[in-house]
């Protein structure tokens, strides 16, 4: 019969990693082989673990020197190389690397989630089985008024906590409201699964199985750690980037440098900073950008100051 | 400000066709162009619209005469070609038609939809923006008993109406619930939106648009439009069918005979019928299949009658 | 019989184009409606002609505006919307506009072209055609020497032009001895096509239907477009940018400015930077930078000068 | 400096395996662990080698099991599973191993090899280095008259050995003089790579890493296993099977029966068996089928006879 949520007991997880036990003449990760089919906690019930995976930072190098037979190997070299592929955009080696991750997460962050579409997902499936009864419900500080000048953020002043705590229990209410319904209809009504489920809040838990190349984690981490991304799947993707840094240590550095703490700067911008460094003094009004184009390029160069 | 769902009334409708009306040199579907924007209803509140197609059975035969040069164009000619494309698996012609669907479903069809990846998808954002109070709510005959035969499917013993009317009260009651907190938490609480709709039943309608080629589109029809496939994206898929019948007669021909209606057979299983054709009696016993295969032999080829 | 290379004059253009006309309520791009079905010449033998598009610019806005509803359509509001999108990397809208282009190349330049995978492709196949007699020459100023620093490039001290004719009389040479042996195999052995055709050179032109959506038509620009892709491809790049321009013209200026002409500057040099504007000296050598990456910075902000 | 072709001598491999040999927790295939790094030839000069996989017969399992839980792991039971997937054309946890190939190839193999878009790719790169000097020469036998009823095939009149002779005489004659050609623009003339290369012929040999997910993997053997594919790289096919059938012995069994050495039958067709089933004498007349068709339908179910 099913059963959920997974069952992953510390004495479940050091049998199965005795039970993987081999000796393999494979790509070698040491770091990432010490948490193997360990779960990392994220939010109030979820968690990542590494299943498997593909490859090294010597991967990369390999594929990349196919094009000049087999190279040197000096680690120095290595980086080096991880480096300028990065910085020149040379994506296809990061490719020949693959994670595959096992994930527990509330629906509505899944259904960002599965928009990387260059990705291979099994997703348990409430059609088949039942649901448990677990939904994600937010810490208090998360809580906060809808800004109205940033509709997609959160407003600064943080609403008094005893307002906090009466959201917090009318969303936790329709939760357990709407499982006593589905385990009602399914277990005293006999009502299909896949009907039932129809009334479950998005706030419920689901698992999957995740796997994807280097290439693109690295872009779904460089899309999901951002400020912009909803505080709920940047948790995931903070945990999934300390994973990286323990699988591919350069491939983590050239990438934190190169890409996620990077900015693209368009071509008049380039013009400002050049304007600026011949020492010419330039404010919103010579600098042609919008209101929204000034503060932005202005919180990385601070002009203003 | 935002407004959803969007009003798509026949006023509205008539004023976009006259307002997009051109005279194009591109392919062009007589039968497709007399349905374009106009929204075909699908369960209680949802719809698929065609937004705009590229391409036309023509430009399948003339992608799959690139091979020949330019060849002969008679209408005779092309459907043999297309059927001849659809029978030996050369799927890459089939590509060069793509279709863009304006569509409103419920969440929990959406997230089976989504998982065909070689897709466009612009959803409704509830990030951003506030979801209607439109829920899914199911026919009464669309609610029966969950098979213990069949965990995926419907049981033939369908409930009484009363108990089935009791079902749908429920799940009423859950939405209405539902969409009061949400509706109390953004208004009076000042609550994110990113977070409020958190606690809404996956059976809420979202809107999206969505552009696939023909190839993949087949795909998903093949796999959407069969009987083990959830009612509620079936009847999506039946919709969209219907509109490639319009658009690509000679395809979709060619694709209900070699592709919906066909059926794989596999290496044992021909040389079953062959045994039979050749006189011999053939039961479950002497076919080597299990009890599943042999329902399935059977149910399509009735050697049990 | 087969047909190479195809007959595209004027008159069977024209005589197309009459065909094709219809009056149709899909979006409409009226600078493209000019030239579709038209070759517009690249290299010595080679083409692009647009087959057909979906979508305008006013598409793109249609799909970021599904979260909001119906907006408002002013143009010059559609135009910033597009900034907005480009300047943040929401790709997605950008997909939800498509082209279709009929191209002549060599196969080298096929080659490259193929590695952009997330496009549609029907090549003019050699196992059943035979290949046509025009092979890719390349003209007397593109022959230079090889770069000892630069692998890649060309060195800046191009040859003699009489060293370079005796190059392009070489590389004709075996052309023109490969094809003799090719129609020799062909015409009086009776070899396989699929055979005869290893012999020949990889400049030898063929032909495809190239289908793509505009975001990843814009990711082909920005690598093919780059200084660093080999000049053959370059100039077909060049060629589609054009009808990118003609196509959808914001869309164009946003890719020009925050793509193309934009730089994606790392972590490590927006602090030189800031510590150039505070009025700091910066040299190679407190940097921090290796010689090759001053290069290409002090390229785009002259702190050397 | 650039090396090529890649040496693989059985020291070299050996060394190789023993810097990697490394105990690992991930998931294992004692078979495939055997032959990993070592080069299977293919045709005169090519190879393909394992350089890395993920996943094995259980991991298909495990993803397919996320639906229902942690469950049983019976031996039988599993490779029940996975018939019971492939059968119902359940894909997805499939895409849950991953392959690592070094392959060498002819250059028109290549092309063929390339149109497989799910897959990763590094090639050796002509831009940047030199090619070796080996092509591709077929042996006698594959020498064969094109044959007239079908031009995508092979003649069963194969030439006299005189003849055959002849041909390859030329072949190889083409192919050495462009490489003579080649060396003396580079070494004498000092042209650059890119430039060079656009006279060899696509008979000569090329290197790239190659990595896929299983399912796609299979697609692959189906199409190019096919007796329609070109002999070539049906000869790769043909060695990657056996390498599938070492690392998921469960999945080969299951993809020969179900996918394979399957046929699909259009509606029409199953109406044609049950009507020669139900005692009737079947001809191409009374069938409805075209003359291919009949005979593609006959050599399958001998009703002819």
């Amino acid at each position: 019969m099913s059963k959920f949520p997974t069952d992953l007991s510390d004495d479940i997880i050091d049998n199965l990693r005795a039970e993987y036990k081999n000796e393999s003449v494979r790509s070698f990760s040491p770091e990432l082989e010490e948490i193997l089919h360990k779960p990392v906690p994220v939010l109030d019930h979820g968690f990542v673990r590494v299943i498997d995976y593909m490859g090294t930072d010597a991967s990369i190098v390999q594929a990349a020197r196919v094009s000049y037979g087999i190279g040197t190997k000096k680690a120095q070299e290595d980086k080096g190389l991880i480096n300028y592929l990065m910085r020149h955009n040379h994506t296809t080696p990061f490719e020949m690397c693959e994670l595959k991750l096992h994930v527990k997460l509330p629906i509505f962050v899944m259904r960002q989630w599965v928009r990387h579409r260059t990705a291979n997902i099994n997703e348990y499936s409430a059609r088949y089985s039942i649901l448990g009864n677990e939904f994600y419900l937010p810490e208090i500080d998360q809580i906060a008024r809808q800004s109205d000048s940033n509709r997609q953020g959160k407003s600064e002043n943080a609403m008094e906590p005893i307002q906090a705590q009466e959201i917090l229990d009318a969303i936790a209410g329709v939760q357990k409201d709407a499982y006593e319904k589905y385990s009602h209809l399914l277990d005293d009504m006999a009502l299909t699964r896949e009907i039932a489920r129809t009334l479950l809040p998005i706030g419920i838990y689901t698992e999957m199985y995740w796997k994807i190349d280097l290439h693109n984690l690295l872009h779904f981490l460089k899309l999901r750690t951002d400020s912009h991304a909803q505080y709920e799947i940047r948790c995931y993707a903070n945990v999934i980037l300390d994973i990286v840094k323990k699988w591919v240590p350069y491939t983590y550095d050239a990438f934190v440098n190169y890409r996620q703490k990077a900015v693209s700067l368009p071509h008049h911008c380039i013009n400002l900073i050049n304007r600026a460094l011949g020492g010419e003094k330039i404010s919103q009004e010579n600098s042609g950008l919008s209101k929204g184009e000034w503060q932005e390029f202005t919180k990385i160069f601070p002009l203003d100051k």
